[in-house]
């Protein structure tokens, strides 16, 4: 119990907030939705494809419309008339169901649907439903099929690449009032849940019985598990218990058509055809709308450690990352990266004291989950005098306590905040084979000081370049520190890095999808043929295409 | 050290063969490739839909087009000709690369292809295939399409529902021949291989460099890895290392029209568009040929302990379950159920001195494998000092050493053989949620008791109704255990069993797939809806319909 608490410690909410990618992605789905409704203290936005680190005032959020403008609204698509509008009233009910934009004065009301957490896509949108069950939704859907009205699926909206926002004047089908927990089978840790229902509030369920949810990021006080499926978020948990490929069992799901697909079995074998739900996995509310989801529970860990490590090349990283595997395997939860720069940067914004005496170019922390404290703990303690006997690790620290725990973690949920103290910061969050992961770092950081472009003074756009990371996700963030937004420095940074990630075979998104930011990069992750075949499965399911247009591929 | 040959000790070929579905689906793939030069000891040929238990004397195998009257050859398909068979000579240069059953005599080279190990079904094809690469298969696929010549995929054929034969003239496309273990990273466990690699190899090259596949079955030393993935086996590891759905990470596939679909990638996130990979994954070759695949591979467990306990109810198995995870979460790899009947006949034909002191109404087997042994026994202890003062498990032992491991699973692994000793046995091989798994046994007995069908003496068919299987993943093995096939007992059989999987919403087919064997009886476990969509993907990757016809859906 004590472990368990401590586990609790490490995550409160706030410190949570900022691990999956650090607070830009993370705090602001929970000052979203103070801001839906007080407006205040919006982040700073930024340029284009890219996040920043840190708020700033407020700012009017330019129409996507207005961003991208060769792209144009589809005419096959009908106007929302009044008739429409009068269509969901009678079915949906009014009231909460339907916020229309056309009788009343709903400009307070449409904008947190409107636009997205990070202030930088904003659509036209004049009418939100809100249907209250998946017969609701599949008479909307079957409607708004019928006719050619265009819509954008939108859970908890803290999407990172605009794709839960409309582009022009879809209609928001919001899940949010879908939100029962269907079962929970205490046996098997199989969970059956609405897909609006929040990822904390399910975790909490579960946290008092004993499960985790296998999944775990920093919106998960406003996220909903149906867009954690759409999107196939990745997560703090991925290391430990896979993707949400492996462990989602079913899925309810509404076609375009207003068909009901329920393949929502709890079972975890189940070889009859094929498997069509993985299609829904990932595919960001282009095929049809996920209505429900049964997802396999794993135990909750009782006992949790965390420690903290420099090493001096990256070879030892990996060294140290096999032996972790080696060693530590069914408890590591956790293996994250950080570079010596990155670790500097941190200690020049907060001034705290550093874990470990000297700099050293690499650190890594350890996390375990298991179900004995004591025999963890004596792992990890084998674990450290072995790599440092070896050399692999020239220092490390082994944390006392859940306080102790809290302070190692902040040396790297601090980063992404800390990267924004100088201004705006260019984000790149990629997939790369692990043996070449911090190449990238080290490449972009060549090339940009060999134009001149890096610096301690002001006349250097760029204060530093670092790599970040979930090293067992083979995920790695490359970050551009800068003073400044420079057109000199974007020029550098792109195609080079897409080109330099597909010739690695990398991804160009690791976890946050394509959404309408990243539809262009598609071809430098996806082969024509691969291309194709997605274009001709969107044609399969959606042949009047209006479930969310204008994004992923 | 010790521990790791513990591991190799309880799982030496022989003793694995069995533990996945007993001797009749396992042993078999060995046989079978000695049979198929020498023709010696076939097993017993069964009753439609059910596989026998124990080896009897050889017997000729029906053709299927004869088992299957009602099935008619698609007369849209070619028929082969000697312009056909040139073509693939000049292709694939003759010799081992094409088996001509026009041309010369060939019912000796052809037999293995045409038909199961099981003996089961038999088709007519004359001529098969061996490309050496992935090139050559996409030229030939392309040759097959425009030509309208069907083709069946073959790997290791050691399937159990007659997925991988010919029906009538159907050529075979063997992946035998493309073999190579592409590469693999010692860091991030990412392995790509051929589709032909066999498993056994596969995983023997793993253990030397500290990993796993993680999929194990009983037929590893004849199946090949892209006919795992094709049919999205199961096996002994799933409870563990989850399934090939969030493991399997890339595919390489050739489409019916030649073109290669390059989706190899190694990376463990990669959200650029739908996961196509997964239509694949338990497609059974009727969308295309799998040629490559990469897999993540966990580290190899250090240390095994196994120990075996007595209950007496199906409430205290669940209860026990429930407990094992909790107490041993990241240790547990396996937990299996068998019922007190099932452990009688495994008696009555071994006569082998029991675990346990007195008769039970049900047993189950616990495995650990983790990194650390002492460690690991001192939690299996405390659970079942745990589970013993609770009250929870009436009696438990613990197993000092490997052969001590080996013998408690032996009254697992020695279930499917003891059955057969009387005759034939009726297998059914499926999934059903947790709380109801042993009511189907319950009631199938019941159902055969009132009929008079069950009995000591020789005037009543049945011997037995028995259950076990891998109460992990929710697998249940329902055996009835016969004297003699029987109509009386077949009637009382089906449709009962499917109609009350349907109506827990279980799955007719846990782990074997569909085949030609269950094709007819998928909707029981999916809906018209589910079967539509399938049907359409088939037709958007397979237009003409030439891969792996009649069968699947």
């Amino acid at each position: 119990m004590i472990s368990r608490s401590c586990a609790g410690l490490l995550r409160p909410h706030k410190m949570s907030l900022g691990r999956a990618c650090g607070p830009a992605r993370c705090t602001v789905p929970n000052q979203w939705a103070r801001r839906s409704s007080a407006s205040t203290e919006p982040l700073q936005p930024d340029s284009e494809g890219r996040t920043a680190g840190a708020p700033s005032p407020q700012k009017h959020i330019p129409f996507t419309s207005e961003k991208y403008p060769n792209m144009k609204r589809d005419t096959r698509f009908s106007q929302l008339n009044s008739r429409h509008v009068q269509y969901f009233k009678d079915l949906l009910g009014g009231g909460s169901a339907v916020i229309d934009g056309v009788s009343v004065d709903a400009s307070a009301d449409l904008e947190p649907f409107n636009s997205d957490w990070m202030r930088k896509y904003k659509g036209h949108t004049k009418l939100v439903i809100k249907p209250a069950s998946t017969e609701e939704i599949s008479q909307a859907l079957k409607y708004c099929n019928d006719n050619m009205l265009a819509v954008v699926p939108q859970g908890g909206n803290t999407g990172l690449v605009g794709g839960s926002v409309p582009v022009y004047d879809e209609i928001v089908l919001s899940t949010s009032r879908i939100n029962t927990i269907r079962s929970f089978d205490p046996v098997a840790g199989t969970l059956v849940v609405d897909a609006g229902c929040i990822l904390e509030s399910v975790d909490q369920f579960l946290a008092d019985k004993g499960y985790i949810f296998p999944l775990d990021l920093g919106a998960k006080g406003s996220c909903q598990i149906g867009g954690n499926v759409a999107t196939n978020a990745g997560g703090l948990r991925l290391l430990r218990y896979g993707s949400l490929h492996g462990n989602v069992l079913g899925l309810e799901v509404v076609l375009p058509d207003g068909t009901i697909m329920d393949d929502l079995t709890t079972l975890r074998k189940n070889n009859t055809g094929y498997d069509l739900k993985q299609l829904f996995i990932g595919g960001e509310g282009t095929l049809g709308i996920i209505t429900g989801v049964s997802i396999l529970c794993p135990q909750r860990s009782q006992a949790v450690n965390v420690a903290f490590f420099a090493l001096e090349s990256f070879e030892k990283v990996q060294h140290a990352y096999r032996e972790a595997k080696q060693q530590l395997s069914e408890i590591l939860s956790a293996f994250e990266l950080m570079d010596g720069r990155s670790q500097d940067l941190v200690h020049n914004v907060t001034n705290k004291k550093r874990p470990l005496e000297g700099d050293h170019p690499f650190y890594c922390l350890i996390e375990t989950s298991g179900s004995n404290a004591e025999h963890d703990k004596e792992k990890l303690h084998q674990f450290l005098e072995h790599v440092m006997s070896e050399e692999i690790v020239s220092d490390g620290t082994l944390a006392d306590n859940a306080s102790q725990m809290q302070s190692l973690w902040s040396w790297r949920e601090g980063i992404t905040e800390c990267l924004g103290h100088w201004g705006g910061v260019y984000k790149y969050d990629v997939s790369i084979p692990l043996s070449d992961l911090y190449e990238l770092v080290e490449d972009t950081r060549a090339r940009l000081s060999s134009a001149g472009l890096v610096g301690d003074t002001n006349e250097h756009p760029v204060v530093a370049v670092v790599g970040y990371g979930h090293m067992g996700d083979s995920n790695l963030h490359l970050n551009v520190a800068t003073r400044r937004f420079d057109k000199a420095v974007e020029e550098k940074l792109e195609p080079f890095v897409y080109e330099w990630i597909a010739k690695r075979n990398g991804s160009i998104s690791a976890e946050h999808g394509l959404g309408l930011q990243k539809k262009p990069y598609i071809g430098y992750s996806r082969s024509e043929t691969m291309i194709r075949l997605m274009k001709q499965i969107k044609e399969l399911f959606d042949p009047r295409g209006i479930m969310n247009p204008y994004k992923y591929i």
